[in-house]
């Protein structure tokens, strides 16, 4: 880590206890730090950028901003099927940036790499007269050569996805507008459930550890489950065929979703949830994977011919999706 | 790498190529990289922010801020002795980058890349409605064990520093008040120079590759020399003393520091020299790595017994030092 005045201070006040876990972070007093994929295996590392106002909410609590970034960061790994094992985070503060804040941004940390058995190893902290902005950059390991990758997808294939479509992107419109909770005639409780599935999402590490090597491809679901399965269609050279009546939807989205189209679920993001292809003969693995670590996985559509997705009603109708991959704010 | 629409063009036009020679960049189409340290090697990681108009100059050669940020960045590999393999780029960019900036940035890229050996990993690419922005992780590997650190230098142990020191913070004035240099008395050559030396450092990776399991201590000089000798001394447990003298200055710096004061080099940021320590019994391991670099190295003082560090004149006298570790703008 480095910073100019006062930045010393901060790292060893509020960031140095989240990497007293790690050896390799030199207690972010070296100009770098040592990571070790151990005997036959290899680093898995991806960098995010996100901005406050863009990415996630403004004016927030800083826990949850904490959860967000890091949380939204370890998905990639899940998509990967690797196992978590360091970070490091750049920070842009702005000057409305406070002890009080920064005090409550790493326990917030503190409490997310707990859970998600990961561990603070560098960074870089830095005022800018912009947004709050940060970057992470998340390492996990896999055995060489069985990262789940994008481009493995067959005609025949199953599609599957992990948890359930469209809470964050409903989370996301009611704590912009509350008053559609009584709209939608969801509960209190749904509701704080929906604005949780916004703020902290779960990264599916354990289903998709136990899946490398099995599924064909796989990814997160940040931009939407259409778009992001176009991402599976293009670099594998299939189309994908969903159906509507399969998609997965938690209790409070089954209510919402009477008020809404389910194209809009299908297209909003922030899911970081798993969209999968795995072939039929496997299909017993993944109802595996689904038992042993507890989270649900369904079988959405399959792999067919030709290119792109496409979404069917009972009867067999496209439905139609509009703009898909647009961040909703 | 993941971001809105259009960003995807962006990728595939501008940044897939930087990744094309990196096999574990996956061609930038998955969620996360691969990279593999080889037996018997650790990966060395470091992450740095930086902004336009604070950490560089703005509306600049997007050329030169590609050199910059990728430059300083490598630098923190040479501090630990690493071998240059791959970094991650999180990218904000604003309102005003368009297409031609892009590709005068991603050609910026391409050239250092070549010249640090180095590969484009993944990244991000984000708009924000603040300054131009970076974060750039680097990685590196190292034989496991034989990274450089900061916390071993010994009372006695020589101090070191690499190439020449202040260069950047005389191009820095030089870019902002070009007045300065008829009073400085340098010619435009050396003006360019300086320039240079501001805007592309020199990572130091083939002297400091060779001082492995050899310095003591070492690391990389960018909030000014006095600033960061001061992380050596604090984790070492040990002082400083070094003689104003035996301070290696280029040509250019020795004119213009007949106007200005030593302290003003020394207190100065962005050198992106090495500092290091290392027992005077393997001073002759310091000429040879030098020499075989063509890197010079000059011996500027000794490791004492208490803490800080002093600067002391031709007449045993301490020099003033002023304000260290700032950065000037």
């Amino acid at each position: 880590m480095s910073g100019g005045e006062g930045e010393f201070d901060r790292i060893a006040r509020y960031f140095a206890p989240l990497a007293a876990g790690f050896p390799g972070a030199l207690g972010l007093t070296d100009d770098a730090a040592l990571l070790d994929p151990g005997p036959g295996r290899q680093l898995v590392v991806s960098t995010d950028a996100q901005i406050e106002g863009v990415h996630f909410l403004p004016a927030a609590d800083p826990a949850l901003v904490a959860a967000k970034i890091l949380r939204s960061s370890v998905s990639d790994l899940a998509a990967m099927g690797a196992d978590p094992l360091a970070y490091t985070l750049a920070t842009f503060w702005t000057a409305a940036i406070e002890s009080a804040w920064l005090a409550r941004f790493s326990q917030g940390l503190a409490v997310e790499q707990a859970a998600l058995g990961i561990a603070l190893a560098g960074g870089d902290t830095v005022k800018t007269p912009g947004p709050l902005s940060f970057s992470v950059t998340v390492f996990g390991t896999v055995p060489t050569g069985a990262a789940l990758r994008r481009n493995g997808a067959q005609v025949g294939d199953l599609v599957a996805v992990t948890g359930t479509i469209g809470d964050a992107l409903l989370g996301l419109r009611l704590l912009r507008e509350p008053d559609l909770a009584a709209d939608w005639g969801v509960s209190d409780t749904e509701a704080a459930f929906l604005a949780a599935r916004y703020w902290r999402p779960s990264p599916r590490l354990a289903p998709m550890a136990a899946l490398r090597g099995v599924a064909s491809a796989a990814l997160d679901i940040s931009d939407g489950l259409i778009a992001d399965l176009g991402h599976i269609t293009a670099t594998s050279g299939v189309g994908i065929a969903l159906d509507a009546a399969a998609i997965p939807l938690s209790p409070a989205a089954q209510k919402a979703v009477r008020r809404l189209a389910l194209a809009d679920l299908l297209t909003g993001g922030d899911d970081y949830e798993i969209a999968l292809t795995i072939s039929p003969k496997k299909a017993a693995i993944l109802d595996e994977a689904a038992r042993a670590s507890g989270v649900p996985i369904t079988i959405v559509g399959r792999c067919v011919a030709g290119s792109g997705v496409r979404v069917y009603d009972g009867a067999g109708q496209v439905l139609p999706l509009g703009q898909t991959g647009f961040r909703h704010f």
